[in-house]
């Protein structure tokens, strides 16, 4: 059984890692004073080595910066980057319509078109956080703007840019309720209350009627539209961090409405998850997997993710506050040494994101395309506070 | 020096697999005679794992036993093979508008639009040569209307379903010019020849001029229309087995010419490729690389596939019949040895597809996706007849 000590040095832990390790390295380094925006691909000591800008990332690492003026501490210089972001993103990362596009150039000129919805995601939780920070009206409207692109592109995701051939075999994704779950959680200041409760209530539902299969326990990716399996690369598909990343998701919406029955079923399917999608061999969380064991068509499949290992951490510390079960205890401290092991830099900040399926680094890189000031930060940020808030309970 | 008792041997040895160990795999495993057309997915032993039908590993096949029909043997089974895939194809594999799918499901109902014009590449690769096997009038027309549609397509060859945003960053791509280039040989019985000749003078004018970089010698998959470098992931980006491929369909048609300065300038730059691409670590070769030694977007980048090896033998047995140079024979005992150890599979036919860095196995799979019956048995067949050539010449 843990103790409160412990507790008091893992939150002491992730608060040093933070603001003494990763959030100096994005201050230090992902500025761009030029142009304004963030530089997102730095190497291991914080050199730019690309200077493109994808939207998703400047997006996440506007959020994190508003989010941590709005709940950590007003420092004036988190707004400050914030509104670097901000003004970029406002001026140049949108399209006549009002869509988001996926990259622009360091300029701010548009190099990708808007062509799925998670650039719009990003961007209206984004600008929700920015707007709650900097009571900018114009970054309000722009979050709205996205939210509402997103409810209203839902069902067709890549619009005309979608390669699926209608009609032959329909399928819905996970991601798709995922992100509007938690983005109903991060707008719900901005939305009418009852709006995004309908919005969660049925996110939810689809989240663990549909994605979760019942006899396996394990989260899929893609169902049919009626919930039904396909015998298909992608039917048969299980991504293991990212099931785990909606199952705090789905804990921290039940917490909120006090639902026990909720939180206990998604830390069911986290130790599921773990289970299934653990490395006996060398340890660590794979990257996709093949529900029956076939090959997967990600060549990627085996290697370890920054991300999927931090979400985990999340998880498994909000799971074991939440229920105490000794289960997501063992689960934490496992996953915990993998991370901390393989992932932190003793030497520089930030932390590595790709490493392969024996845990050495196969990128020397902090940042690239898909890895940007997020999922480090977001995670040491809310395991910090899970610690703390666990310490004073216990 | 070589001798022509090894040449011999090594002839013995690449007929020897891809009749007894190779072909009949795919003879007893891929063929669909339900529905027509050929299974790709099939595991170690052969045993399919999926149903769907990815239309450049059909055509890829039709054109496997096409080819053979053609050039070694016209074995009745191998045009049968072929009519199987030829009629499936024939039937489901395009659109109203005569493009190429890129996926069906399992009886022909298409899964995945024709969003390039890759599809349709090897389709005119496909047709043409059944047309050939067969003397089948709609075969040819089918190779014909495939040919021009490339052409047609061939400045914007995702066409509607391009994501790039027109204007900011113009690129054009190696894959382009040397499929031309390819596929205008292959088809030179069904082409005017004038036609076909402008067409290859073009293609190879622009992979020798525009896309080899004259200071590093290396091959660079993205230029701008200019030929002009781009200091970003995709202009930065070399694909060793993809050059080294592009070299050997130059030393084929220098040779019809008659070119030896062509045929030695590709050959420098299959040199070139292989000290840049050889992991001098565990051995082999790289799938992706950056040219200044940035990491990567594409997180499979050090592993090792079988195509880039067995189109690396290619190359270098055809470099070194062609020039003599001891470069190349050098370089063909290092690539053979590793390519025959970690992707031959001596217990059961074809060969293993996708190995981690170490050379261990990462897929367990003989067919894919992206693996179906094309690279192994063409090189096998290239490298045999190299091989024999070069016996009753030395």
């Amino acid at each position: 059984m843990i103790n409160n000590m412990e507790f008091s040095n893992l939150a002491k832990l992730y608060k040093n890692e933070l603001l003494n390790n990763v959030l100096p390295f994005w201050e230090q380094y992902s500025i761009d004073r030029s142009y304004g925006g963030y530089f997102s691909c730095l190497d291991r000591e914080g050199k730019v080595y690309d200077t493109d800008k994808f939207i998703w990332l400047q997006n996440r690492q506007l959020w994190t910066f508003s989010m941590l003026y709005n709940r950590l501490e007003t420092r004036e210089k988190w707004l400050q980057i914030a509104k670097n972001g901000a003004d970029f993103l406002a001026e140049h990362g949108r399209d006549s319509e009002g869509n988001w596009y996926f990259a622009l150039n360091r300029a701010g000129k548009p190099l990708v078109q808007p062509y799925n919805i998670f650039s719009d995601c990003f961007a209206a939780m984004a600008f929700s956080q920015y707007a709650l920070a900097s009571g900018d009206n114009e970054a309000r409207a722009i979050a709205l703007q996205a939210y509402n692109n997103i409810l209203r592109r839902q069902d067709n995701p890549k619009g005309k840019y979608s390669k699926v051939y209608p009609g032959t075999r329909p399928m819905k994704t996970l991601a798709v309720p995922m992100i509007l779950a938690n983005l109903s959680l991060e707008m719900d200041w901005l939305l009418q209350s009852d709006r995004a409760n309908a919005i969660l209530d049925r996110t939810v539902a689809e989240v663990m009627e549909d994605f979760l299969d019942a006899e396996t326990g394990l989260m899929y990716e893609n169902v049919t539209p009626e919930a039904e399996h396909l015998d298909c690369f992608e039917g048969r598909l299980i991504n293991p961090g990212h099931g785990i990343e909606a199952m705090w998701f789905i804990m921290d919406i039940a917490n909120r409405r006090n639902n026990r029955d909720l939180i206990n079923q998604a830390v069911d399917v986290v130790l599921n998850i773990l289970n299934f999608g653990w490395d006996k061999e060398y340890g660590g969380i794979y990257y996709f997997m093949d529900v029956k064991g076939y090959p997967p068509q990600q060549l990627e499949w085996n290697q370890k993710l920054w991300w999927v290992h931090l979400e985990t951490l999340v998880a498994l510390v909000m799971g074991y506050r939440l229920t105490g079960r000794e289960e997501c205890w063992q689960w934490y401290q496992k996953v915990h040494e993998y991370t901390w092991k393989h992932f932190a830099d003793p030497n520089y900040g930030e932390w590595f994101g790709y490493c392969d399926r024996r845990g050495e680094v196969l990128l020397n890189l902090k940042g690239g395309k898909w890895k940007g000031c997020f999922h480090v930060p977001r995670a040491l940020y809310l395991c910090w506070q899970q610690f703390e808030e666990g310490e004073g309970k216990r």
